[in-house]
This record gives structure tokens, sequence and C-alpha cells, in this order.
């Protein structure tokens, strides 16, 4: 378990400080994440990588000459928020674009995306590198439901090297998701890791078994089998690896393999299965290039080990093999650096309310009470959001609200002290919630409440029918945004009936107040009925049965949010 | 704990099969051990490092240019035998000598001392570069009862950059030990590791504390306090090492520093406490120059971390800061290599007893069914000897005794069959067990019986003054090489009263028979005594105090030796 620590809420930060420090010949500190404290040419294509933290090396000791530009640091096994990939993406470009790598998690995908967004609107080219490379997790059929395991490595090597090698933006995107196309990583585990400040491990395996195709951020896998001999183990993994051999890839011929450990399975024993391993894939034809063995994408203390294959072509293999330096990972003769200037961070505009009237910033100041009083709510429910979230997630919903609706209150009250009026508040509470939550809900709440905060205006007191129209338009931003429908199990199953039963009251003459607490009475049902949903997106299967009896933390805690505003209009 | 092994007794060659075969730009192969599979100059001085295995990447991670020549690997967590140091030794050596660095294990001393000897014997310079760094050990007052830990890694680099710059055998001898006098440690452990095939881990420290002055070989520490802040623990490391300063070193001025995981705990969490601890450094007037934050020396999946500082002067940092390669550590440009031929294990000669008289042959043969008869017996102790071992030491005396045994069998057997007499059948009998069991009791166990063997000649059954003088030079043997006494808590506190009483039966006129059947008798009263006495060799004292009420294992294991003997006799 994870045992030295200060403040559990600043562990990533505090861990940080000591890796800039030690490696301040690779990197140097930006926000949220770290880039290359070498020079880097104009012009080159940038390589940001990132997600949640407790991965190490994965992600910033990937940061150095031949490998990343750029590591985004996420909370721990959660995603950065949009701002943090945006502000971290914005010091590691050198005016050729960035290409932003990430293991395939619906947090990921939805904050790696609006930074690659936000980042194009500003006439910077960004597109998404997602690592999909687990064949445990391809429940669904789909490719694209496949998470990103170690296979982080290889994706974010290969496309590092292309963009070293002088590719251009889209030769080292083809290359990079190439490389994704041809890797497959397949994993055990053993024990559950502890994250910092808890007592007991995300899961447990039963002693003396193994749970099969494990996952990064605490998932137990979708089977436990007893534990077998090296030669057992190599043969279940190499088996499935190879059974999701990708269809343009060759049956032998050259190949990289990985052998990663989680982060307590010791080398001795790594190298131990990294044998038979080696010997299986010799007999059935393959030629073993490059191999890497040892933690390369960990999750904090969990005990475990995954393969890894890439499927080499001659391009990959060049890129594959070329020299790289950084912290975690080096290879090839050493690359000639000098030093990088230290980067500056941009002064921000403070945004200007000096126009709105004082009956429109008296509203501006009544949105961040409410805020303020769902701040004070989910914080009380913090603990309870936490073991909801537990049953099928991380855990961590509740202290990612608490967070995010801290962070929302404390720049909607700033900005109401600066005159705000109640769209401006709102959007300066939903930026705040973005910026600073990280995780999946951040970056939904953040995209709800910007949408919302639309349809107010600064104008003065909203109509009820502005208010059911900004509900209805942020409902329609996050269904945009990520995907999910009603019936899933996320937040949208509380979320839907709340803006339909509000729309409906208000169009039938209910004023806001006995409208919203209707819509809140709605939500509150909805939420319980979520107990007998199965979670659809982004989980593996036995998740989803094991979360059978529990309601949605999400929706819980949306309809939380409801009851408490309504409690004050 | 350890999860991942087939047969545990054979963990470590099969975990360096795959070490090798993974990295085969490094090293190749020799008998229990590595060497470097690249070419090296002929004339360099080679250095070879090596010890009890379960600490990757030490020892075998650190062959490769620039650093060390070759490595021997015990069994985990025991010294390897002479004659695996020597063959090591011999296949590392360029015609400059060998420099053997381990850390400081009674172990380690008599079987790296021992082949040192061997290869002097043989015209092959050859010194000791025993590694003393561990603050907390230094109970006695005498600086040789430091034992070794993380500090390895310096002196090992440090002597092996000098011999790779040329330095000559003496001048890399001279500033590998300088930088070891210049080195301190200590550490903190938080939980035991668990050896391959056990169920529970060596040790366990009470939950929310951790033992302070850790040990890299199951050794729980010296003392148990809570678990502090990171800076609390940075203080409590730091005071504890600076207060270690060599009496040389400057107070103040360049070091070098190593943040030691000891295998579970992460490097989020060693980032996390090397900040404050570089923190006070810089505020006592330190410069840290090219520090390490890592695994360095591991202990299996133990939890745990240490503090190294290494006061350099001018040449200390260059050599300390000199390109190396290897598989665990690589700083600098790349050195520039070319294969090196495989290495091609040298034949052995097979003694020849055609001479021997058909009668002496007999006997041969007779002393052949003596181990073997100790072989079982050895064998059906084997897990009762394990547990007292285990009280004060690794629990490994049982599984070392039966291997020695058994090997001592194997060979005496053959030996017999080849017609050899008594002295010759024994002597094969003391160089299988010396050269196969590794760890403490291997190497006293095969000098004791050499000594013994070369008493009883091969001329036909020896009288029971010559037994008797046997037994006496064999105890002369054992005395001169450990360095123990009576009283110490060894097997001489048992073998030197089976001894005294064997020689005063025989000169009083008994026989032979009656003779060392009362000795076995002394032997074994004299064993159950240890159970009053303290260890004082290579023992923290909490240890020692632990001890009390428990005999020593490897006195009980020699009553049972003579017992069993003479119930054959």
């Amino acid at each position: 378990m994870t045992r030295i620590y200060g403040d559990p809420s600043s562990f990533v930060p505090d861990a940080l400080a000591g890796f800039v420090d030690l490696y301040s010949h690779y990197v140097q500190p930006v926000p949220h994440g770290v880039v290359r404290s070498t020079a880097t040419p104009e012009g080159k294509v940038a390589v940001v990588v990132g997600g949640g933290s407790g991965h190490y090396p994965a992600f910033a000791g990937y940061v150095g000459p031949g490998l990343a530009d750029g590591a985004v640091c996420g909370d721990v096994f959660a995603s950065p928020s949009t701002r943090w990939v945006y502000d971290v993406a914005r010091a590691a470009d050198h005016g050729g674009g960035v290409i932003l790598g990430f293991g395939n998690y619906a947090g990921d995908i939805l904050n790696f995306g609006l930074a690659a967004q936000r980042l194009r609107s500003e006439g910077i080219r960004a597109e998404l590198l997602v690592v999909t490379d687990d064949v445990a997790s391809e429940g669904q059929g789909a490719q694209g439901n496949r998470r990103g395991i170690a296979g982080d490595v290889v994706a974010f090597k290969i496309a590092s090297a292309a963009a070293e090698a002088g590719y251009d933006f889209d030769e080292t995107l083809r290359v990079a998701r190439f490389s994704n196309d041809r890797t497959r990583s397949m994993g055990i585990a053993f024990a559950g890791c502890t994250l910092p400040g808890e007592k007991e491990p995300l899961f447990t395996v039963t002693s003396g078994h193994m749970g099969v195709g494990l996952g990064i951020h605490g998932e137990p896998g979708i089977s436990e089998e007893p534990i077998g001999s090296p030669d057992e183990i190599a043969d279940l993994l190499v088996d499935r690896v190879l059974g999701g051999r990708p269809e343009d890839a060759p049956e032998g011929g050259k190949i990289t393999v990985l052998v990663n450990g989680l982060g307590s399975t010791k080398y001795e024993e790594l190298f131990l299965l990294y044998a038979p391993i080696a010997k299986r894939l010799r007999e059935k034809g393959y030629e073993i290039v490059a191999p890497q063995v040892g933690e390369l994408v960990t999750s904090l203390d969990m005990a475990g080990a995954s393969l890894t294959v890439t499927w080499l072509d001659e391009e990959l293999e060049t890129l594959w093999t070329a020299p790289a330096q950084s912290p975690a990972f080096s290879t090839g003769t050493t690359i000639q650096t000098s030093p990088a200037p230290t980067y500056v961070v941009p002064e921000e505009e403070r945004a200007d309310y000096t126009g709105t009237p004082a009956a429109a910033a008296e509203v501006g100041a009544a949105v961040a009470g409410h805020l303020e009083a769902v701040r004070d709510a989910l914080a009380a429910a913090e603990d309870e959001l936490g073991r909801i979230d537990a049953v099928a997630g991380d855990g961590d919903h509740g202290v990612g609200m608490t967070r995010g609706s801290t962070a929302a209150a404390q720049e909607a009250r700033s900005a109401a002290d600066a005159g705000a009026g109640a769209g401006s508040t709102l959007a300066a509470g939903a930026d705040g919630w973005a910026d600073r939550a990280g995780g999946t809900s951040g970056v939904i709440w953040g995209v709800f409440l910007r949408a919302f905060a639309a349809a107010l205006g600064d104008e003065g007191r909203p109509e009820a029918g502005a208010v059911a129209q900004g509900v209805a338009d942020g409902i329609a931003a996050v269904q945009d945004l990520g995907g999910a429908r009603v019936g899933d199990k996320t937040l949208l199953d509380a979320l839907v009936p709340f803006g339909d039963r509000l729309t409906e009251r208000v169009e039938a003459g209910d004023d806001l107040r006995t409208a919203w607490a209707s819509a809140a009475e709605a939500a509150t049902e909805a939420a319980e009925a979520t107990k007998d949903l199965r979670p659809q997106i982004g989980r593996a299967r036995p998740l989803a049965e094991r979360s059978l009896g529990h309601p949605d933390a999400g929706a819980v805690s949306l309809a939380l949010v409801a009851r408490t505003v309504a409690e004050r209009l």
C-alpha cells in the first residue's frame, strides 16, 4: 500500500516536485505537468502524453529527447481536466502542432478531446492518439471499446520517434495510430493497489488466484483463475494476445514485446515470466526486437503483470529502436541536447463585468450562493458518493465532485464580487469546475453548466423558460460530448428526467421554484432507479454485473445538486 | 509477495534465464552468474560484484560497459559458494586482476574471501571491496560491523569507472575502497518480503509503523516508530546518515544521493520523499550531484526506502558521473562496444583413483554411505531447521543444509564408485558441499570436511586417532575462516565440544564407535545449551535479544549429523 505521503490530496504535486528536481536535465515543470527542459527545433510536431497519475513511469517518465515533449499529470487515476491538457499542450507546442496521446478511458477522451478542440480554435493543429491495446476489455466487439494499458509505451515512443525524425504532422499521426493498431496487450492481477490515504486496496483477488484481464485503475479483471506456473501464465497471455492479432498483421515475423510489472511484482518474477513468453513466441515464428521488461505502466503498488505485443513493419521497427532518452526509458546512442529557456506561464486576462446593471449583479450573487450551497451539500455527501462509486468504479466520485464544486463556488463568487450577472457567474463557475476538478465528472459538469449559463444571460433575473432552456441545452451538450444515452447508468439517467420535468412544468405554467422542486423529485426517483441498470460504457462485463442493486454515483449526486438548489429558489 | 515462480528451488536460474535472454546486448551467461557480452580490452581490471539474489537490479543489472564486468548470483538472500564466485571471476578476468565487490555479510565475506585466495593461488590478482554503508548496523562500534545496503551501487560504479578509465589494480582498489569509506546509508521498512514458495513474509511491521534501520535480507530494523510525514521521514534519514559522516568528509560541499526503494514502495512515494531530503541537504550546505531515485538494491517485494549519501571529492565526482550503460543503470554518453566471444566453460579434469587398494576403496564406499545417511537425516529435519533459523536469521538453514549434503553425498558416491579411499571420498564430498550449497553454512561445512578429509588418507580404514585429529583440524580451519569463537551462538558451540570429547575419549582408549557416540551426545547437549546465548556476529542487537531461548540452527544441525554418523560406525 502507499505509505509515504503527506496530504493525500497533494500526493501528485508533491511527488512531481521531487521528480522535477531529480530530472531537471530532462524536464521542467509547467502547471499540472512537465515539458522538456531541452531545446526543441521550431516546427517539430509535439507529442504530449498523459492521463491520471499513479502509473509511473507513465506518463512524466517518458518526456525527453526522442520521446514525448510533455506530459499532463491528472490526479491519481483521474483524467486531467481539459484546461490542464490545454496548458501543457500550449507549453509543449513549438509551432508544429500537438499530438495528444493517452489510454482509452471516458474521462481522458472527454478532456483531451475538448483540449484539442480548444487548441484548434486557436490555430494550433491538435489530434488525438487514443491507445486501445487491451484485448481483455474487448467485450463489446468494437475496437474503440478496448482500454489502453502498457501499449501506451509503444504508441508514445513511435509517435515521438517519428516527430523527432522530422515527420510532418499527418505522417506522425498516421504512423502513431498505425502502431496502436498493431499493438495488443493482456494482463493478470494478483492484488489491488491502495490509494494514498486509504487503508484498503481497491480490490482483492482470492489467495492463490489471479484476476485475468486487469485494468490499470483498480479494475480487478474479467475472470478469476488459480495462479499457474510461469509456463501456464505465459501460455495464457501469449494465446490471448496473439488471439487478438490485428487483421493486417502477419503471423510470424518481427514483433516487439513488453512484459510490464504493475507495481509490486518484482523484476525477478518478470524475467522469470519473460523466458517462457519469449520461447513460445519464437516457436510460433516470431522474432523479438528490442523487448522491454520492467515497470512501464504501473498502477501504484498493484501486483500483476501484462504482456504487450506490437507487430512491426520496417518503419515501426526503425522508430521503435530509434535513440531516446528520458527519466524512465533510454535506448540507442545519446541525443545531443541544449537547454531550453524556462517556460513562463502566460498571464490570464481578467474578465471585466463593470457594465452589468446592479440588479443583474444581485442575481449573479444569488447564483454564487447556490453554488456554495451545492459545494457544502456535496462535501457532506463525499464519503457516501465515494462508497457508491466504489462498487463499479474507482471510488473517486465524491472527491471529484467536492473538488469541482469547490472550484466552481470560488470562481462564481469571485465573478459575482466583480459584478457579473447570472449567466457570467454560472459560466465562471462552470470553467472553475471544468478546469480544476479533473476526471469524467469534472468535464461533464463543466460542459453542462457552460451551456446552461449561455441561456441565462446577464440582464437580470432569468425567466423560468430560460432556465428550462438552459438545462435542456446543457443536457444536449453532455449527450453530444460523451455519447452516453439514457439507460447507460450515468448521470444522464437522472439529468434527462430532471430536464424533461422542468420543461414540462414550466410549459404548464408553474413558477420556477415549483417546477424545479418537481424536477428535483423526478431526478431523485430516477437516480434511485439506476439501481436496476447495468453500466454500458467503458466497463468490463463483471463490473456491470457487480453494480446491479447499486445506484449510479453520478445520478445520485445530480439529484442531490437539484434538491439543494430547489431549497434556495 | 512473490507469486510468479515455478519450482522455488530454481527461482534464481529461471529468472536469470529471462534476464540473459532480454539483455544479451549487455550480458552473457556463465555458471551462476553473468559476464559482459561486449568486448573488454586485455589488461583492464575486472570488477565482479555479487551476493545473494532477490536484490535486482543488484547485482546482475549492473553489468555492462562503464559498470561491472561480471556478477555472481547466489540463491535468494544466500551467498554464492566460493566456487561460483571463483568461476565468474575467472570468466570476467582479462589479465588485469579482479576486484570482488559485495555487501558486508558473513557468508559473502567467507565465500568471496576464499575465492580471492584461490584466484591468487593461480596467479590472478584478486582483492575484496567490502561495502559497509549501513549506519543502522553500527551497533558494535567497529566500522567492519556495518552492513552493505544500497551503498553497493556507489562503490561498484566508482570501482568500475576507475577500471574503465584505465586505472591500474592498486589505484582502482584504492578509489573503490575510498568511495565506500565516504558512503553512508540508512533505511526504513514498512513490510517484509515473502520468499518464493512461502506464504508468510519474513517479518511484519505493526500497521502504521516503520522499522527503522532495515536490512536487505529480511531484517526488520532496529526499532519501530510510527510512520511520519515525508518531512519527518526525511529528517530522520538525513539526520542519521549525516550523523554517520566520515571523519575526513567535509560538512557541506558536493555529495551524491540515492533514495532507494526496497521493492513495493512506489516511484511516486520515492519522488515525494526525495523532495524534502534534497531540501534539507541543500539547507545544510550540500550540493547534490547526479542523484539516483528508484529501485537500486531491493529485497524482493519488501516495502521500504533507504537514503544513501556519498561525500564526493573531485575524483569521486568524475568517476560517479562517467558514462556507463547496463540493464539497470545508464548515464552519460553511449560507450561504443563490440561483441565479446561467447565464453566457454573450461572442462574439468576428472580425478583418477585407479591406484587405490580395494580394501581402501571399500572404506571410501562406507564414507559415501555416511554422507548419504546425513543427507537423508538433514532432509527430514529441513523444515525444523528452517524454523529454528528463522528466529534470528532468514530461515534458509534447512534448505542450505539439504542442498549442501545432497551435493556432498552425490560427489562422494561418484568418487567412491571411481575407487576413491576414505580421504578422497570425503574430500570430494567436501568440495561438492562447498561448491553447490552457497550461503554461510555451505562454505563452513566445506572447509571443515576438507580439513577433516586430509587427516584420513586413502590407505584403508583410518585409525580412531586420525579421525579425532581430522575433526580437530577441521575445527581449527573453521575458526581460522570465520573468526567466531565458542559462545558466539554458532555451530562452533556444538562442534568444539564434539571435537574435544572425541579426542578425550580416543586418548582414553575408547574405540571410534564408542568415542564418537559420546562426542555426539556432547554435541547434542551443547547445541541445546546455545538457547541461552546471544549471537554476536553480523547481527543487529534486537535480533540478538529475540534469539534468546532458541538454539542455534547451525549447532543443532551439527549435532544431528554427529548422531546420524554415530549410528553407522
